[in-house]
C-alpha cells in the first residue's frame, strides 16, 4: 500500500495498446512517422489553439528544455523556493540553459503571489552586474498539492509579462489541477498567459514520455535542435507520440486525474487537522510525529518524509490506479491516529 | 521497400511483451524496481565481467553521456572523421561534456588505424595551450558498414591507453559486429580495452531505450547524477530495463543482427563492384549515378544519399525485420543496373 | 567626493612603478617570466605555507575560477544570500562551473553562522535528485562591511569540511579584514580551513590583476587549463605578477587597507545610530531617508543605494587613497543630518 | 636573441605613459570613466564607421567572446584547420559559446579559399542532426605569416554571408597585415564583410588589453553581459582603455607593425629557399633539419618548432622592438646554413 509517488503508477492499458499498435516497422524514423505527425493537431484541438508538441522522456527534461527556450545562459528564472526544478531536478535547469539561475521566491502552500514577486524584484537592480530575470515558472498543481486558479495564473503571468518575462508552467500534475478546477486546459494555460507547458503524462497513466507544449511558435524555434542535441529526439518517435495521443483521447487524462483527486479527498477527510495545506490535487501533506510515521509504516503504508516542511512533515501521493482498499485502509489508519 | 535506416525497424514482439509485463504499478519509481535491479547481473553474465548498465533514451545520449564520464570539459576525444558523434549528433558531445572537442582523424572505410592516430598526435603538443586528448571513441560496426576485429580494437585501445586515454565504443550496431565476427561480446569490448560501450538496442528490435555499459566502476561514478541532471533518469525505469532484458535474453539480439547481416550479404552479392566498401554488417554503400538513384527510387526503393563519400554515393541499411521479398526485389533491381 | 566604491581608487605608485619595470621585452611569454616565477614564493612567505598563485583580471574571475576547482557542474555552493558571487557577478559562477548552483543561506550583517548552515542542510536530502553541496564560500570582509574573526572562519570551515565540502574565501577586501583584526593572513585563511582565497588587489592599490591563492596543491591541478581556456592566461603575465609582488612587498597592502579602515572609522563615529551594521572594514551602511540621501548628494557626496537592505539604505565605501578633506566634509555633513 | 613570439615583446613607452596617466583615482569604476568613454569614437574614426569597442585581457578572450555573439551553442564555425582558435586556445571557443564546434577546413599557407569552403559545405546536410555553420572566422595575418588581401576577405565573407553566416576576423596581427598591404583598416575589415574583429594590441606594443571591435551594433547586444559574466569587465576599465587609445594614436600601431614586418623581410631574404611560405607579416616559417635547429639554438637563437608543418619546420617571429643586431646575427647565421 504505497503512497510514495504517482511516478510508481502503472501504464494505462490504452497507452500500452497504443505502443503496441505503433511498434511495427515504419518507413520514417525520428519525428516523420504518422503518429508524430498527428500530435500537434490533437493537442491543438484539446487546447483550442495552435500548439506545438515535443515529446521528451521526463518531466525534468520538459521543464529544463522549455525554460532553455525562454532564458539566455546569463538570465534568471523566478521560481517558487520549493519548486521541483529547484528541489528535485539535480541542476537540470542550469545544465540545459547553460547556466541560468533559479531566483527563488517564497510563498505559502507552494504558491507564488504577485506581492511576493514584486518584493523579490524590488531587491534587484537592472544593470549588467546582476542576473536579470527572463522567465517565470509556475507549478500547477503545486508541490504542496494546492492549485492555482486561472485567475491566479493570469495575475502572475500578467505581472511577469509586464516586465518582459516569459511564462512557463510545470504541469507534471496539470491534469489533476484541471480536473479539480473543472476549467478547460486552455483557461489554465495559454489563456492565462502561459507560453510553454510541461504536460505531465507519466504520473497519470503514461509510459515513457512527457510532452512540452508550446503556445508561441517563435519560442519553439530552437527546441528541435535543443532536443536533438540533448539526445531526446527518439529514432522511434512514433512510440512516444502514440502514448501521448492515447492519453488525451476520449478524456482519459482527465478521468485518471479525477479518480486520483477523489481518492485523495477521502484521505483528506480522514486526516483532518493534520493537513498542512488544503488538498486540491492528489497529494496530501500531513503533520506526523516520528512515532506516528513509524506506526503507519509498520502497518504497511509507504510514504516520504517532507524535509522542506520540517521534521514532522510527510507527503502521501495518490495514484490514478490506487486500490480502493488501500485508500480505505489508510483512511482508517489515519482516523485511528486521532 | 525502404532501406533508409534500421531506426525505422519494428519493435520485436518479445520486447513489446516485456514492456507490457512491466507496465503495472510498482512500489518503486526511478531505478529501484525489480527490472532495473536485474540489469547489471544480466549484462554481466552476457559480457562475462562486472558491468554497470544505464538505460538512456537514444544512442546520441549514450555516446555523449559515456564520453562525458571520460573527458573533462577542456579535453579532446579522438574520433573518426565520419563518426556519428561528429556527423549526426548535433553537437551532443560538447553539450554533455561542457565543451570537449572531437579531434577528427581520417581512416579508410570508416576505420581508424594506429598509424592514423599516431599521425594526428604528432601534430599536437602537450602544453596548456592545446586541447589534450583524453579519450578515443571507436564505432563498431563502423559508419561505413565495416567492422573492427577484436585485434583491431585491442591495437587501437592499447595505443590510446599507453597515452593515458580512455576508450569508448559506439555500439549502435555492436550486435551486427558481434554476429558477423562470431566472437563473444567480451572479446570485442572490455577484453580488447573498451571502458564504456554504447550498446545499441533500438535499431535491433528494441523500443525506447539504449544502454550505456560501463566496464570500469570508477568511470561510472558520476554517471547517475549526469543522467539525472540530463533528464534521462526515467521515473518508470522498469519500462526501459524490461526492454533491455528481453532483447538480450536467449540471444535475441544476436539473432536479429545475424538476420539483418545475412540479408545485407544477399544485396552485396547483387551490388558487386558498385560497393564502396566490403559489407561486414547490415549496411551497403554503393556508387550510383543520379540516374541510377532515380531509377531505383522510381521502383519504390527508399535510401539515403551519402554526402560524406561524394555525390554518387548512397547508403542502404537492412533492418532485422526486413521482408525477404524486398531483398529479392532490390537484389534484382541492382542486378538490372548492371 | 565620491564614496561609490573602492574600485574607483587609484593605482598605488609602487604598483605603477612595478608595471613599468616589467614592461620591457622578455624572452618568455605567458607565465614563464621571472616575475611570475617569484609569485609562489612571495605569497608563500606572506602566508607562511606553500601557496600557488594565479593572477586573474577581476574578482569575479577569481571567485568563479576558484569555485570551479571545487565543485562539479552539478554541485552546489553554500553562500550568503547577499554574497557578491550571487548579487553582483552576473552568473559567473554557473558559467565557470558549467552550472553549479549557489545555495543561498541568510545571515545577519552579511555573516553566515554554523546554525544557519545546519538549518539549510536539514532541508536537503543526499540523493541523486538534489543538487549536493560541494563547497562553502565566505566573504571577508563581508558585503556588509563586517568581518569574520579567525575563530568564526574556523567554525564555519570546520562544519563544512566535516561534511566533505571545500572552503573558498572571497577576499576582495581580505586586506581590510586582516588590517582590522590584527591577525596574520595565515590565521584568517588556511589555518582556519580556507582552501582557496580570492586575494583582492585592485580595490586596494592594485591595477589590472587580482590573485587566486591556492593552499591545497591538489585543488589547483585543473586551474592552469581552466584559466587558459577562459582567456585569462596573459601573454605578458609579467605585468600582472609585478603588480601583485609590489602590493605585498613591505606591507603595502596592509598599510593601504589600514588607512581606508581608519578613515571609515571617522565616518562611523559621525554616523552614529544611522549605521545598519558595525563598521569593521572600509564600508559604511547607513539608514538615510530619500530626502537625506538627496541632501548629501546635493553637497557633492557620491554613494550607492543599497537595495538589499531596503529603500532607506545606502552604502559608502572609503578608498585607500581617499582625501582627508573628503572624510572631514562627509563626517560634518553626516553630523548635520543629526 | 629570441624569436619565440611577439607575445614576449615590450610595452611601448607611450602605452606605459597612458597607463600612468589613467592610474589616479576616478569617480567611476567599470566602463564609466572618461578613457572608456572615448574608445568607441577613437576606433570609429580609425575605421571610418561606427565601431563598438570592448577591451578584453587576451586574444583568446577576444576571439571566443566575439564568436559567442555570432553562434548558438549548437552552431558551427568554419575555420582554417591551423587557426589559433583551434590550435592554441585550449578549447576557449566551446567554453564561451557553450559548445559550438569549430568546423575545420584545410587551405594552403594558412589561407582559406572559397573553393575549400564550398567543398566542406558540400559534405554537410542542413538537417537537425548536423551541426549547422553559423559563422566563418578568418585569421589575418594568418598563422603561416601570410595575409589575406581585401579582395580575398571580401570573397570569403561574401560566400559566408550568402549562406547566412556571420564573419569574424582574428586580428592578433591585423596591424601587420594592414601595414604590409598598405590598405586602410576599413578596407581589410568591415568594408570586406567582417562583422567583428579581434584587434590585437599586446603583441604590437600593448600591455594588458586586446580589443573586440564590433561593426554591427546588433551583434554586440549580448557582449556586455557576456564579458561581465566571464569576469572580463575590469573595475579599473580606464587602465585598459588608455592603453588602446595610446596604441592607435598617431599611427603608433602601424609604425610598430611596419618595423616588425621590415625586419622579417631582412630575415626572409637570408632564409631564401628554406621558407615554407612567403613572408607577408612578421613571422617566418623555415625548413630546418634537427641538426640545423640545434646549431641555431647553440648560437643563442630561440624559436619554436612548428609541429603542424612536420618535424622539420620551425617558426621565427619578429617583434616590433627586436634589436637590429639580433636580426643581423640571425640573418648571418641563416646564410651560413646555406
Amino acid at each position: 500500500m504505497d503512497f510514495f509517488s504517482d511516478n510508481a503508477a502503472g501504464v494505462h492499458p490504452a497507452v500500452l495498446a497504443a505502443i503496441a499498435e505503433a511498434a511495427g516497422a515504419s518507413a520514417s524514423a525520428y519525428d516523420a512517422d504518422p503518429w508524430s505527425a498527428r500530435l500537434d493537431a490533437a493537442f491543438s484541438a484539446l487546447f483550442e489553439t495552435e500548439v506545438q508538441v515535443f515529446p521528451v522522456p521526463s518531466g525534468t527534461a520538459a521543464n529544463a528544455l522549455a525554460l532553455a527556450c525562454m532564458v539566455p545562459p546569463w538570465g534568471g528564472i523566478l521560481a517558487h523556493a520549493d519548486a521541483h526544478v529547484e528541489v528535485d531536478e539535480a541542476g537540470a535547469v542550469p545544465f540545459f540553459t547553460h547556466g541560468a539561475a533559479l531566483l527563488l521566491v517564497p510563498g505559502e502552500a507552494g504558491r507564488l503571489t504577485v506581492a511576493g514577486l514584486a518584493d523579490a524584484l524590488a531587491r534587484r537592480r537592472g544593470d549588467v552586474h546582476q542576473v536579470q530575470p527572463a522567465a517565470l515558472t509556475l507549478t500547477n498543481a503545486t508541490e504542496c498539492g494546492t492549485v492555482y486558479r486561472p485567475a491566479d495564473v493570469a495575475a502572475l503571468a500578467g505581472f511577469a509579462k509586464a516586465r518582459g518575462l516569459r511564462v512557463h508552467m510545470d504541469g507534471a500534475r496539470f491534469a489533476n489541477a484541471v480536473a479539480r478546477l473543472g476549467c478547460t486546459p486552455a483557461e489554465l494555460s495559454w489563456r492565462a498567459g502561459v507560453d510553454m507547458l510541461s504536460f505531465g503524462c507519466i504520473k497519470n497513466g503514461g509510459g515513457t514520455s512527457e510532452a512540452i507544449l508550446c503556445f508561441d511558435a517563435a519560442l519553439a524555434a530552437t527546441l528541435p535542435v535543443r532536443r536533438k542535441r540533448a539526445g531526446m529526439m527518439p529514432s522511434k518517435g512514433r512510440l512516444a507520440a502514440a502514448q501521448l495521443l492515447a492519453l488525451i483521447a476520449d478524456g482519459l487524462w482527465l478521468a485518471n486525474a479525477a479518480r486520483a483527486n477523489a481518492l485523495a479527498d477521502r484521505l483528506a477527510a480522514a486526516a483532518g487537522p493534520r493537513l498542512l495545506w488544503p488538498v486540491e490535487a492528489n497529494s496530501l501533506f500531513l503533520r506526523l510525529t516520528p512515532a506516528e510515521k513509524a506506526a503507519l509504516r509498520a502497518q504497511g503504508f509507504g510514504f516520504h518524509d517532507w524535509e522542506l516542511a520540517g521534521p514532522e512533515a510527510a507527503r502521501l501521493v495518490v495514484r490514478w490506479d490506487q486500490d480502493d482498499a488501500a485508500i480505505d485502509a489508510l483512511a482508517a489508519a489515519l482516523a485511528r491516529l486521532g
